[in-house]
């Protein structure tokens, strides 16, 4: 058994991001001692019953106090405050990281708060379910995906001369410990890359559940029942946690509104082509996004196996 | 063993839908014999080498020739040709059925050829998943699902006036043999709810692919790699068959131009709340989302089971 890479791991967030962190750390055998904290008295008391951290704290700064590794893993809008509150106890040399899915935003937000000699590297695990809170958590949700560090300073893909060089290679090997790949880049290509990945799908999904939930020629009955056909898939989108993705598209703006008036005005294109029967325009795109589905099967991001059909195929591990 | 429902079931159309009714026939013993046609001789090829039907046809004529019940299992642009070719060999007292996403355009389409003594009864389950052809299919698709039936003449939910009830029940009967439950619609009605449930997720599914290919600040290399954060389930979507989507919007049109004019001006609302910073609008929607996602789990139309840690997750049944 090697030595543990970080002394105490501090994991400020006990969500399904912070839970399943504890469990891959825990699984990796990267830290000596996890320190937990939770804001919400619920949540502390459910991580304590679950036991993925060695310890669950009252406050913060008893989490982050003498930690060498500290991640933020709670929604993106708390983290000015939490990075303040803790400050004043992080010790000298320590990194401090985050798992959130905006990237300038919150470099522009923790990195005031940070003193000199710590080290503050941001992170982005590209993992989550649509579940959330403690009991959502487990130790494979990172595995075989990537986490994208944007290290400050660093011209894109270029972290050989960033200051913190060395920190900023042993929490890249912290994250492929737990099982993810690690890639950089600058925060702004960053979250121009996760607005139309990630940002701007779940706005749609949580808009389209929103349409069909205030109309008044088909009952949310009809559209319940006969959800099998497309819809549902998006419902599953749209469950999210609610706090998290407010944070996201409000620490997002200029990118997310981007990527929104592109999708908008191709839709319009698409409208058009409905309202004046060109099944040719139709037909050639529906031909060509079929080739970007296999290459994300080719590139391991999903997997072959037909999912619409998910209650009825032959040993499906439904419950 | 009881009597066959059907002494001769014709499936015209043998890919995915026409496929797993043949293996459904089998599996619930509702037919004496399966003959199946397809147009494309590679489809009829492999048909055969599968062997899901009893017999695969060069001529649409020699499958229906004798049948009692006759299913346009083609995409719903082929069914006008497919109904003049057939009509002048069906057998008085035959069942003619369809597995069409739209209704009101096929009824248009195929009422005209329908011989008098012939009974048409537009059909549609509501079950796919985004693999298309002969390989795709198998028998446990419908299980579970809807499948609608919008008889001729019948008011909404009122079948018992219908002139042909014996033969609407017969087939409802036929659909449950195969898995289904069974409602009863009329085809309007039925094509608004469509639109919404998955006409619509398919159109924004499919255009949100083609937004992302034509972006020249982010590469499609990218795109593909961090898929994960969930544009990848937009493609799975997506990934639908082109030549049958490609009919569905152009026979549907005035129901998914209402649906998508809605969803528009939803989403240009919310445009404005993340303009504006409006986290209260957003949070608001965020979370009423997840109460519809309850009530289709609770409505046995989809899975609780988390499915976006579904490369991570063990027990998983990747290939």
């Amino acid at each position: 058994m090697s030595e543990p890479l970080f002394e105490r791991v501090a994991i400020l967030g006990l969500g399904l991001l912070g839970a399943s962190l504890a469990h891959a750390v825990r699984r990796g055998g990267l830290a000596t001692h996890i320190a937990g904290f939770a804001r919400s008295p619920k949540t502390r008391a459910r991580a304590r019953e679950l036991g993925f951290c060695d310890e669950v704290c009252e406050i913060a700064e008893d989490a982050a106090r003498g930690a060498d590794l500290i991640v933020l893993a709670a929604p993106v809008g708390a983290f000015a405050a939490l990075a303040e509150t803790i400050a004043p106890v992080l010790s000298q040399g320590a990194i401090v990281t985050d798992v959130g899915s905006v990237k300038s935003a919150v470099v522009r937000d923790v990195s005031p708060h940070i003193p000199d000699g710590v080290h503050f590297v941001p992170g982005h695990p590209i993992a989550g379910t649509e579940q959330s809170g403690p009991d959502a958590g487990f130790a494979e949700l990172f595995d075989g995906r990537w986490c994208i560090l944007t290290p400050i300073g660093a011209a894109e893909d270029d972290v050989a001369h960033v200051a913190d060089r060395a920190e900023v290679e042993k929490l890249a090997q912290f994250w492929r410990g737990c099982g993810s790949d690690v890639d950089f880049m600058d925060p702004h290509h960053h979250d121009l890359v996760l607005a139309i990945t990630s940002h701007l799908p779940h706005l749609i999904a949580y808009n389209i559940v929103g349409t069909a939930a205030d109309l008044e020629t088909v009952t949310q009955s009809d559209v319940i029942k006969y959800s099998a056909g497309g819809f549902r898939d998006f419902t599953r989108i749209a469950a999210s946690d609610p706090t998290m993705w407010r944070d996201i598209f409000l620490n997002n703006r200029e990118a997310v509104l981007e990527m929104l008036g592109r999708f908008a005005e191709d839709l319009s294109a698409l409208q058009r082509a409905i309202r004046w029967g060109d099944g040719d325009t139709l037909f050639t795109l529906f031909s060509h996004t079929r080739d970007i589905r296999r290459s994300i099967i080719d590139a391991g991001q999903d997997s072959a196996v037909p999912d619409f059909g998910r209650h009825a195929k032959p040993g499906d591990d439904e419950q």
